[in-house]
């Protein structure tokens, strides 16, 4: 079988650079590397597997030329450019809210609904950062013990946002510790120093769409319609990786050691749950790495069986590039990207 | 009746400082003031009404020439000096956890059990800061439809630790900016640009102190010993003021327009809750105000008839020197501080 021959589309933005790192340290399969990004960047050259690619301009013709597609762009560059590459007979892995949640299309974290990859009609989803790592905590309880309602409280890096609200948290950080009134651009309100209730924009139900992501996504990548979610996400003054407080109910009751238990024995989660050294997971430390960290597991004090966690994860890697990646060696495994007659 | 001569002790402190503000603020009726601090701030001179006042030692000799005793050091020095002020005839209001769950101590909210002063037996406390903003936003609910059940998932400044790190997020922030590795004394890791779920020590439950304090404390203000209680306490790199994702199951459903009415008619708090100007409560704008601040309040979407708020509050204000001074209000407008033989 040959190798594909692979694009990714907002190869400079945040989740894009990171794509190619991890690209690199997976030993992707690649026939070849083309990266595509907005006019500003046209012609600037990014460094892979000690070659400088130069980035190009995304169109019919490129795509026509690459057999899988990486799209980390806006949601709206992804609705144009996504049915473009799949209309070239270029699988689509898309990094966008774009098409998560059409019938058609698969929504896959590997590790849980890795065989969703089969049915593509050429688009797949990953899903938004702050559903990923919480999917990949309760997954390993939910196979063995339903999961009835989760309630989760979210605090989320600016690097969700993209590159440019981490240069404006860095710029504001400056600003406050030198006595000056920040400048506020990416967000409504100024994050340095500063918690905002808010990602995304608001519902008429008073939840956010990103606190609706997490409730739709969830119910499509476990398959479980049922499942009651609520989540209140917050962006807090990190750069990178996401973290969540978790209140997990189960149609049994479920003790810590079992959770910890069935949470270790899950690839791709890491158990950092060691109260006696201060050890559970945190940003600094996830930042950079590929798993999902989970600690803090305990009993609810507040219902009988239930499960409390904290979650940790790197929204650029596991939350974005990795795990769309991990799509794209599913597809590969499979031979599901082999063109078809167009 | 006389005014009352006053005693703040750890008055060189984050709350201690806050504390002489309030009481300018709030042309608290007082015969005299002294400050009292640890050694190295003896002979220090702080101002207070245009006046210079001089740190000074606190002893049995000090306590004995006061009335009111504001104590807000470390626990161990709240056990030492607490009791030494009451037996010199002193009506201590604590802020520390030293005596908050003894049985013959009120703790005390004023909007909520400003009748618990009458029955003091010399010392009073307040509650934790953490748990000051999540009882004043139940408690108008609860007094009119019962409270079941409450999860919490907390984002607490470092103010709440005290001056000594605050000077550390600032120290660090500063650090991270310029590429150093930061150094972390006063708590077990990086607070900057990081978010750690710890707050205080934890117990064999895998719950915090300070996640323990949240339940006990909010079941004593509230004479609620049946509400059931599971809080997550994060502290988040920010200076001033704790915020708080709350999640209400209550007897009766309610909906998010009873609750909004409910917690704008209560003295104390304040609704901000618009979500087409992107209006809710957050850190930079509690800090340095007295109500605690509520928003981003909606319907359970995981449990028919509960609740979800955002809570935000001042935690050197309300939940600490305000409180504080409101008690000593009520106790002066009773009576309750006049000296009885000793």
């Amino acid at each position: 079988m040959p190798d594909p021959r692979v694009v990714i589309v907002g190869a400079t933005g945040a989740v894009g650079r990171v794509a190619l790192q991890v690209l690199e340290e997976r030993r992707f399969p690649l026939a070849s590397l083309r990266l595509c990004a907005t006019p500003r960047s046209f012609g600037k050259k990014l460094a892979f597997r000690g070659q400088d690619l130069v980035v190009e301009e995304a169109n019919a013709a490129l795509f026509a030329e690459c057999d899988l597609a990486f799209i980390s762009a806006s949601t709206a560059a992804s609705r144009e450019l996504g049915r473009l590459a799949a209309d070239q007979g270029c699988v689509v892995i898309d990094d966008s809210s774009a098409y998560r949640m059409e019938p058609d299309v698969p929504l896959v974290v590997p590790e849980i609904n890795g065989d969703d990859v089969g049915w593509h009609k050429g688009i797949l989803s990953i899903p938004n950062c702050s559903t990923t790592p919480l999917v990949m905590a309760l997954w390993p309880l939910h196979r063995v013990n339903p999961i009835k309602r989760v309630t989760v409280a979210t605090y989320q890096s600016v690097s969700g946002t993209g590159a440019a609200a981490m240069a404006e948290l860095d710029a504001q950080a400056r600003d406050v510790l030198a006595g000056k009134q920040p400048a506020a651009e990416a967000y409504p309100h100024q994050i340095a120093f500063n918690v905002l209730p808010q990602v995304d924009a608001f519902l008429d139900s008073g939840y956010t769409v990103e606190e609706q992501k997490i409730v739709d996504e969830t119910r499509k990548i476990m398959h479980a319609p049922e499942i009651a979610i609520s989540a209140t996400c917050v962006r807090v003054p990190v750069a990178v990786s996401h973290s969540e407080a978790v209140h997990v109910e189960l149609e049994r009751p479920m003790g810590p050691d079992e959770a910890r238990a069935l949470l270790s024995g899950f690839g791709g989660v890491v158990v950092v749950d060691d109260p006696a050294t201060s050890s559970y997971p945190m940003p600094i430390d996830a930042t950079g790495k590929d798993d999902v960290f989970v600690g803090r597991i305990r009993a609810d004090a507040s219902n009988e069986g239930g499960l409390v966690m904290w979650v940790v994860s790197d929204n650029l890697r596991k939350g974005a590039a990795t795990n769309a990646i991990q799509i794209a060696e599913e597809i590969v495994k499979r031979g599901a990207w082999l063109r078809q007659p167009v």
